[in-house]
């Protein structure tokens, strides 16, 4: 038998990363076979497609390029891991998948949500999650956890200001609306408790928890 | 004035690369502006995707992920090289673009001449050529002269076998189809000054040769 292929969605600092540890563990000490992963995974080619991304010397780097490349990445990890663990019988959890590049690149970006769903197309080749979860919560309030997380290193998108942020939003809310059948909203704005039963009450029809 | 925009396509030991030296220097002597290049064209960001594709420990590329790197490399090189130049009223003469990706991985690779349009599209965001040559040739003559060249390096595509170079020209026959309006066929098969002859009478309508 298959497994499932699961995706987490949602703003900066709306609790995924809290939540899918979480989760992992619940799943192991049940003995479910997961798998937990986030792009590029591992995979020695998408993590060198990461490295043209993030090399700061790549300041003339087009957002199209970036695009293209990103897709790359999702291709690559998607054939040399999340199939292949799928096929296995695997669940397979991912943290962010092509709803990421059509909100934030497609839409806050400017690149429009149906061109960089075009070229995902290409690269997922049909491959769509079975479901996924939306971390719904004020943007302004997913910066306040953010900045309130000593822990957590601030990386590029946390850097950018309040505007950008609700440009995110308002893209994810657009992907909502064009996939609505694969995407499940979850409120965010509960104790990370409260997310993570949400979210098993909408797992236990697809897997045995 | 802005510069037009050159292509050239066709199989291997088609005679591009001779053609275009020659083209090269006669449009020097001419005092013409005019950029000769191939991708990545020695842009950084572009030869450092050539170099994820190219790398040997690579072997489990996906030809879906190799064909959306090659996108990315093609848009990166388009953006810094191409047009800025044909800003610049220059002419711009690129060996190989589009349209051998269509018949190569599209066609001759399976994944679908219109899918990889589709990635395609996006990279050059309507940038298309104003003209495109391709050289006509029996695959099998062309083989023959990379074989009778000593001083040319082969490369990978040179040893695939004659049937795959058979499946590339039936790939270029459908784009050629699709874009009769941009391309234009050259009989390949004759002496190369003739082939160059050729080129620069169709050239005249574009540029004041």
């Amino acid at each position: 038998m298959k497994g499932k292929f699961f995706t987490f969605e949602g703003p900066e600092g709306a609790g995924k990363t809290t939540v899918l540890e979480i989760l992992m563990k619940d799943l192991e000490k049940s003995g479910i076979e997961a798998v937990f992963t986030r792009e590029p995974g591992g995979i020695q080619i998408a993590e060198k497609i990461r490295e043209v991304i993030l090399n700061k010397e790549h300041t003339e780097m087009d957002s199209r390029t970036e695009a293209l490349l990103y897709a790359a990445a999702r291709r690559q990890h998607l054939v040399e891991k999340v199939i292949p663990s799928i096929n296995k019988g695997k669940h397979v959890f991912c943290d962010r998948f092509i709803d990421s590049s059509l909100a934030y690149q497609g839409y806050a970006r400017g690149l429009g949500i149906d061109e960089v769903f075009s070229i995902n197309e290409f690269a997922i080749n049909g491959f769509l999650p079975d479901v996924t979860f939306y971390f719904n919560i004020d943007p302004k309030a997913g910066l306040q956890r953010i900045a309130n997380n000593a822990e957590r290193e601030k990386n590029r998108l946390d850097m950018e200001d309040l505007s950008f942020h609700y440009k995110v939003q308002e893209g994810y809310q657009q992907v909502i609306e064009k996939f609505q059948d694969r995407i499940i909203i979850i409120d965010a704005d509960q104790p990370v408790e409260e997310v993570v039963a949400d979210i098993k009450e909408r797992l236990r029809k697809h897997i045995d928890l």
